[in-house]
């Protein structure tokens, strides 16, 4: 498989992959208009594992309860599976081959490289419909733990600059497939928003000698955009959300990425996570949305960087004011976003 | 009617106006999916005029067949329209009180402010359906007239620092109207993506002493990214594009925006305008697509930034990688993009 072009701007800062690999030509699309999805086979249900490349990693139900973690041999494939983390058959990043890792260059110029990296998808749950707002919280932790282990994984790898774990749920909001489940893209390049919200949290740091983000928390924990706290989350409306019903959760425990939760933060996150889409579910009737982690890789940027999760509804589109100017065009007030999901938590 | 808010992310370079006059409450979100579009009376048809606020510019069609340029009255509504600006019902950017125009604040803090300005609507035809792609040259000449005549009023006001004027085109690019129609922003910032194409292109022009975009148009006259060439304007598929079947038009006199176009080069870009927007209709089956001008309005702009038109099909979602890292995936290499629009044109 040849690696997709990486290609940047004439003069903005922006990458774009051309993945050629997802599709083929222009006139793909008149295709695609008329050929209706069909009530087809689910190639992420239990039984159709032959359908995609073997897995990357298995959480394995015993007969005991317990959990055991594996990958798919050559020939096995089984189906006990709970969580199963396996190569998107059209991936946007492809991995190098083994021999290459060392010798391996990225950028070739200024505004061309190449897309290497890993593109897997993260099948949430054996159930077809078990999306997070109504999953089972073991189920939920399974999931939290899935992110971690492969984030642990693929950020070692010295290609890798950044691991973007995402969800899109719903085909407006881009999921091509309708079985639970996420994404992990890993990029060869700090993508641009990481890159902005790295610089700006360090000139913070730098000039208050404090993180940015432990300061939104203090500040929005008092406000009329919080939704949700408890011990170890904060979830809240930010300040300025680009999407109606946007909300972000924070963890209260300072650090750059997920590697170091326990085990009581990451059942913590499942119940929040879970409460908290469901409040979304219950205030607009089950939207479409995306979720991104945010996070950060290097320890260099361990006093100042904090990770986060930011949950974005597809309630608008970005149309051509968005999308020439970078300006967004919001029509829910944040506070009223964190008043109907706190009203839909406490009912 | 209070002006909406104008709120910064806490670290971004993101502004975000909250245009709560456009849409109130959260659950509006979950009645809009039941309310399916009926087939109404278009406010935008000729015999409508009184569905809309009164004119702020129309072109008048006159018995001897010229064209006279007007307003509405107070009474007054004229039907002989060819094209109509009207003000946005649902504005996200509010103009000031005439007294108020001299002391106005807009940015009360760093990352707060108010959303002045103008929104409205350009209706292109009395013809419901006179699409660009299908509009006769003549009334095309008369849109890009009229885009010029709302660009000189509206950069005049003192609290004007940008005018967006863009398209959307159907549904899935966010038309909430189907008459043929434009519209028109100011922003009283200047919008990030607008402000980083300056800061770079100046870049460029302090070291290489040339204009970036004028460079640009010598190397992509002679590339394989080259869709259509005339003595006036370059079309080509941008090397980076973020959408498939993407394309730009340049204009290859060096100008930071349309006010000074000729009469000629306004009937080259209608033609160019029409005959690109023809071949992507034609070879992806009439898609949604937004387009919006990149222009400067600041003189000591003149040296290194130049104005273009930026054309984005609505072929794909942008989700959960692409909303939380700024790295876009295209599906089509700019390159085949060339190659099928060329052939849709020479057919």
């Amino acid at each position: 498989m040849a690696y997709n072009e990486l290609r940047k701007d004439y003069l903005l800062n922006r990458w774009v992959v051309i993945a050629t690999e997802r599709s083929r030509r222009p006139t793909d699309f008149a295709k695609q208009k008329t050929e209706a999805a069909q009530g087809s086979i689910c190639p992420l249900c239990v039984g159709n594992e032959h359908m995609t490349p073997p897995a990357v990693l298995l959480y394995l139900k015993q007969q005991n309860g317990e959990i055991k973690k594996g990958k798919d041999g050559d020939g096995t494939r089984p189906k006990n599976w709970l969580i199963r983390v396996i190569p998107n058959l059209y991936p946007a990043f492809i991995p190098p081959k083994e021999t290459q890792n060392r010798s391996l260059r990225i950028l070739e110029g200024e505004n061309f490289g190449y897309a290497i990296g890993h593109h897997e998808v993260l099948v949430e749950s054996p159930n077809h419909d078990e999306q997070p707002a109504d999953a089972s919280l073991p189920q939920l932790k399974h999931l939290i733990n899935a992110y971690i282990d492969r984030l642990r994984e693929l950020a070692a790898k010295p290609y890798v600059k950044y691991v973007s774990i995402f969800r899109n749920y719903g085909k407006e909001a881009g999921a091509s497939l309708s079985h639970a489940h996420s994404q992990i893209i890993t990029t060869p390049i700090i993508p641009r928003i990481v890159e902005e919200e790295m610089e700006a949290s360090k000139n913070f740091y730098e000039q208050h000698k404090k993180c940015a983000f432990c300061d939104i928390i203090k500040k929005e924990a008092k406000g009329p955009r919080l939704i949700l706290e408890n011990t170890h989350f904060l979830v809240f409306a930010p300040y300025a959300s680009t999407h109606p019903l946007e909300f972000w959760i924070l963890p209260r425990k300072h650090d750059i990425n997920m590697l170091n939760l326990t085990d009581a933060e990451v059942t913590a996150f499942a119940e929040t996570l879970k409460i908290t889409l469901k409040a979304l579910k219950d205030v607009v009737n089950d939207p479409p949305y995306n979720y991104g982690f945010h996070l950060a890789l290097d320890n260099a940027a361990k006093s100042y960087y904090h990770w986060h999760l930011e949950v974005y509804p597809k309630l608008a589109i970005w149309a051509g004011f968005e999308k020439n100017t970078g300006v967004y065009i919001n029509t829910v007030k944040p506070e009223t976003t964190a008043v109907e999901l706190r009203k839909a938590i406490t009912v």
